[in-house]
C-alpha cells in the first residue's frame, strides 16, 4: 500500500495519529513539544521495536525545529535559529572526545538545487583540524573539525559510505555529522524545518534515495544526521492538497498507479535553501566551538 | 471559478475539449498536428473573438513542439530540435527587414532556476549587430542581432517593457523575440515543450506573472514569444494527478480555498532547463542567420 | 611613448610626481588626504585644462578610499567601509531631486571574474522605484532607485550607453551611478581601493576598454562613477616589480614592443571581488536611503 | 637564489639550456619533440639522479602538449585535442588491470578560478564503477572508473592525500590519475598547455602549493598526473617580460626582496579554463574506455 513519503519522524508521528484517529499516545514513542527562542521544537523519541515499526524509523531521538519565523527575516533571525540548532545538537548530547576530530559531511548533489543543501551547509562549517594540529598555540581551545562534500554515487562511482569510511579510518573522528536533503509530506515544511537525529542515515532516505547507511554500525563512530526537507512527491502533494481541502476519499494507490510520481520542489527554492544551509552550518560551528560569534565565523570563512 | 493554470494554447484547447466532452472543433480556432524530424508539432490558430474568449488568449498562431524525444539524448537530438524550432520560427513567418536588427530578450530572473530559461537561452544567441556595423565586409550576409537580459522588476525597479521599449527606440529593430518561462497544467510537459507564438506577451503570464505587455501595440514592432513551461501550481498538479487516476469529482475551488497554491517544479530541473535553453538559443541563431552550423555557433560564443 | 596604464587619478598623480621628481604641487590639481573611520581617503580635484592634460583625465573630483584595513576582517569592517563610501558619495555632493529616481548601472561582463564587480555590486543595491510608486504609503521616505546590469557590447550587440540612455528616457532619473572595474598600475591596489568620481565614464577606461561615454553630456543627467581596480597589464606589472626593487633603467617601450601585453589579475580575486562589490552596493544603499541598517538591506535583498 | 617558478619539466629544461647557454644535451635527460594531429608534443624523460637534480623534478616521463591551435577553435579542435591527450596517456603506458577501477581525482579549490581546473575536468570524466558492478551485462566492456573532487586542506581540514588514500583502500584501484593546476614561467603557456607525467604529484607544486604527495610510494598505486598551467608569479612574469624584450641584467633576487610576489592569472581565464578542463576530461574518457565518441560522453554526462 502506498504510504505518503516522508523522512521526518514528526510527520510519521502525525500520520500515525491521523490513521488511528486517536489522540492516545503511541506506545514505544515519546513525543514532546516546547519553544526555544521563538522557534517551535518537537522531540520524538522512538524507544522500542513497536515504535520503530509504527513510525518506520530506527529507534533514537528526532528533534524537529520549525524555522518558520526565519521567513519574517527579523534582524537576528539567522543568529537565533543557528543558536537553537546548536543548543539542540549539544542536548542530544553529542558524543565527543577532547582530542579527536569531528567529521562533518555535506551529502547530496551540488548541481541539483534541492539536493544541494548538504554541500552548501558544509561550506559554512569551519574546518580547523589542520589549524589546531599545525598551530596548536594559536588555536588552543578549538575543537578539530573536518568538512567534506563526498559527492553522489552517480557522479563519482563511489558509495558515499565508502568515502566517509575511508576518511574515518585515517582521521579517527569521535563523531560524524551528516547533512542531507529530505522528503516531506507537506509543501509548507520545505526549507522551513530542520530535523536533527542521533540515528545516522539509513538506505532509502533523502532526495537522492541513498543505498548506503551511515550509522554507528557501519562506521564504528556515532553519527548525527541533520536534514532539511526540500522535496515532496507528486502523489503525496496531491493528497496533501486534497486533504487540506477536506477531501478524504482519495485512494493513494489509485493515484500512484497512474503516474510516474515525480518529485517536486517550490519554484523559488534557491533562496530558501541558502538560508537553511547557512543556519545549519553556523549551528554546527556554534555547537562544536566555544564562544564563537557570527563575525568570528565570517572571518574564518573568508 | 478556478481554472487550471496554463500558458500553453495547446492545453487551453485540450481543456476546452475536456470540458465540452466533445470531439467537435471549436469555432474560431484552427488546430493542426504534424511531425517534423521526429518531433510532434501542434499548431493552434485563434481566429476571432470567440476563439479568444474560449481559450483566454489573444488571436494569433501558437506552435507547440514536443521535445520529448530529446530526453533520449540521441546523438544529434539537440541539433535536430534546434532545427525544428528554426523552421517553425521562419514559417510563422518572421517579419524581417534586411538592414534592421532583431532584438532577442531573455526574460525572467536568472537567480530562480525555473524562471531562468530566458536569460540562459539568450546566452546562446549570437549578438552580431556590433560586428556587422563595425566590420561590414567580414560579416557580410549576417543579419544584425542583439541579445538582452533585462532582469525582473523586483530586482531592477524598472518594468521589463520600459527597458525593451527604451532600447527599441535606439536600435529600431524590425522584430523582437522574447523568451520566457511558462506555467503548464501537466508536470510531464515541463522542460519538454516549446511554444512559439506571434502574439507577443500579455500581462499575467509566465513564471514571474508579469504585469507588462510586450506586443506590437506596446512596442510598435512585431513580437514573437518563445516559451518553455517550467512550473505547475500545486492545485493544478493535484487535479492532474487525480484525473490521470480517473478521479473526476474533485472540486478545484474547494482545493484552492484551502491552500496558498504554491508553484512547484521538478527537483532536477537544472539539467533539463539547460538543454531547453540551448535548443532555443541555437534555434534562434539558425532562424536568423543563414548557413550556420553548431560548430560555427560555438566558435562565436567562445 | 608607453605610459603605465591606470584608471586611478590617484596613480596618475603619483606618476606625475615621480616623473617630475618634485614635491611641488601640480598646478590645476588640488590634492588632499584624510582619514575616515580608519580608512585613508585621497581626494584629487582636477581644476582646469592644465590639470586635465597632466593627469589625462577630465576635470572633476576623484575620491579614492583605501580599503586595505578590510582585509584584516575586523568584525564591523564591512559596515564601516560601506559607511565611508556612503559619506564620500554624499559629500560629492550627489545632485538629487526629491521625486526623480536614481539609476544605478553595474557595468561589465559577469562571466569574466575581474570584470564582474559592476554586476555583482548592483545585486546589493535595493531597487525601490516600483515599491515607492505602487505602495507610496508603505514606502514613504524612500528614494526611488533602479538597478540595472546592461551587459557588454560583445555579448549583447548594443552599446551600454545606448541601453542606459534608452532607459533614462523612460524613467527620467536625476542621477546615474555607474559601477565599473578599473585598471591599476599596482597589484597591491587591486580590490582594495574604491574610486568615486563625479566625471562619469570616458571611452577607453576600465577592464573592458569601453568605447562609449557615460557622462552628463551624453546622457543629459549627472553621472557618478564608482570604480574598483581589478587588473594590471603585464608591462605595467613588470615595471612595478622592477621599480619596487630599485631597478630604474627599464624602457617600457622596449618591453611593450616584445609582448602582447596581456592583462592579469591575482589568482584569488574571486573572494576579494565579492567583498568589494558588497561594500559598494551597501554604500550606495546607505547614501541614497535614510536610516538604513545592514539588517534592513539584507531583509530587502532576500 | 631565486629560480623562476615552474611546474613544467619542459620549462625546467628550457631554463637549463638558457643558463648553460649551451645547445648540448643535458646528461640524464632525454628530450624529444614531435607533432600529433597538428599539436606539438614534447617529451622529457628524466633518467637518473643527475637529471633529477638539474631539472628539480623526480625521474620519469613528462609529456607536454601545446594546445595553442585550440584557440583557433576549428570545428573539431576539442575532439582532436582530447584524442591526442588520450593517445599520450595510453602511450605512457597506463598500468591497468582488467577488473580494478581507475580513480580520477580532480585536485584544487573550485571557488578560486585558476585552481578549479581539476574539479572542473573531473566533471567530464564518466564514472562507471557503480554501473559496471550493478549492471554488468549492460556495461560489458566498460572499464570501472571513479571520479572524485576531494577539495583542499584549507576548506576540509583533511589532507587531499589522506582522502585519496582512504578511498583507495576501499576501492583498490590499479591506477590513480590526478588532475591539478600548475604554475608556469610564461603567461602565453597558461591554459594552452597540458603536461602528463607518470611521476605523480610531489609536495610544493601546483597553484595551491600542496604539502602532500600523491605517488606510488605514498599510495601503493601508480599515479599519473595531468596538469594545466594557470598561474605565473609576479617576479617570474616581470623577468619574462623583460627578457622577451632583450633586457638581461635584471637580478631576480633583487626583484624578489622587494615584493610579496603574488600569483597572477590572465583576466579572461574563466573561459579558457573550461576548454582545457573539457579536453582533459574527454581525453581521460577516451583513454580509459574503448570506442567512445563525444556524443556518447555527452549522453553519459547528462
Amino acid at each position: 500500500m502506498y504510504k505518503k513519503r516522508t523522512d521526518l519522524a514528526l510527520e510519521a508521528h502525525e500520520m500515525w495519529k491521523e490513521s488511528a484517529e486517536e489522540t492516545a499516545n503511541l506506545p514505544g514513542v515519546k513525543a514532546e513539544e516546547y519553544e526555544k527562542e521563538g522557534f517551535k521544537v518537537t522531540k520524538i523519541e522512538i524507544l522500542d521495536e513497536q515504535g520503530e515499526k509504527e513510525l518506520d524509523k530506527p529507534r533514537g531521538k528526532y528533534i524537529t525545529i520549525d524555522l518558520g519565523p526565519i521567513n519574517s527575516r527579523a534582524a537576528d533571525a539567522l543568529q537565533k535559529a543557528s543558536s537553537v540548532i546548536a543548543q539542540e545538537l549539544k542536548a542530544l548530547p553529542l558524543e565527543l572526545k577532547p582530542d579527536a576530530p569531528v567529521l562533518v559531511a555535506g551529502l547530496g548533489n551540488r548541481n541539483i538545487t534541492p539536493d544541494a543543501v548538504g554541500p552548501k551547509a558544509a561550506e559554512y562549517v569551519i574546518a580547523t583540524r589542520h589549524l589546531v594540529t599545525q598551530m596548536p598555540n594559536e588555536f588552543k581551545g578549538f575543537r578539530q573539525v573536518c568538512a567534506l562534500t563526498p559527492g553522489v554515487l552517480g557522479l563519482t562511482g563511489v558509495e558515499t559510505g565508502e568515502i566517509i569510511k575511508g576518511v574515518c579510518e585515517h582521521i579517527n573522528p569521535s563523531l560524524v555529522i551528516a547533512i542531507d536533503a529530505l522528503a516531506s509530506r507537506r509543501l509548507n515544511r520545505l526549507c522551513t524545518t530542520v530535523q536533527i537525529s542521533n540515528t545516522g542515515i539509513e538506505p532509502g532516505s533523502g532526495v537522492g534515495n541513498t543505498r548506503f547507511s551511515l550509522t554507528k554500525d557501519s562506521l564504528g563512530v556515532p553519527v548525527v544526521a541533520i536534514g532539511v526537507p526540500t522535496v515532496v512527491d507528486a502523489v503525496t502533494l496531491a493528497l496533501d492538497v486534497a486533504e487540506t481541502a477536506g477531501v478524504k476519499d482519495l485512494n493513494p494507490d489509485d493515484l500512484l498507479k497512474s503516474t510516474e510520481n515525480p518529485i517536486v520542489t517550490p519554484k523559488d527554492i534557491d533562496r530558501h535553501l541558502c538560508d537553511a544551509a547557512k543556519m545549519i552550518g553556523y549551528g554546527i560551528d556554534f555547537a562544536l566551538q566555544d564562544n564563537l560569534t557570527v563575525s568570528d565565523i565570517e572571518l574564518f570563512l573568508s
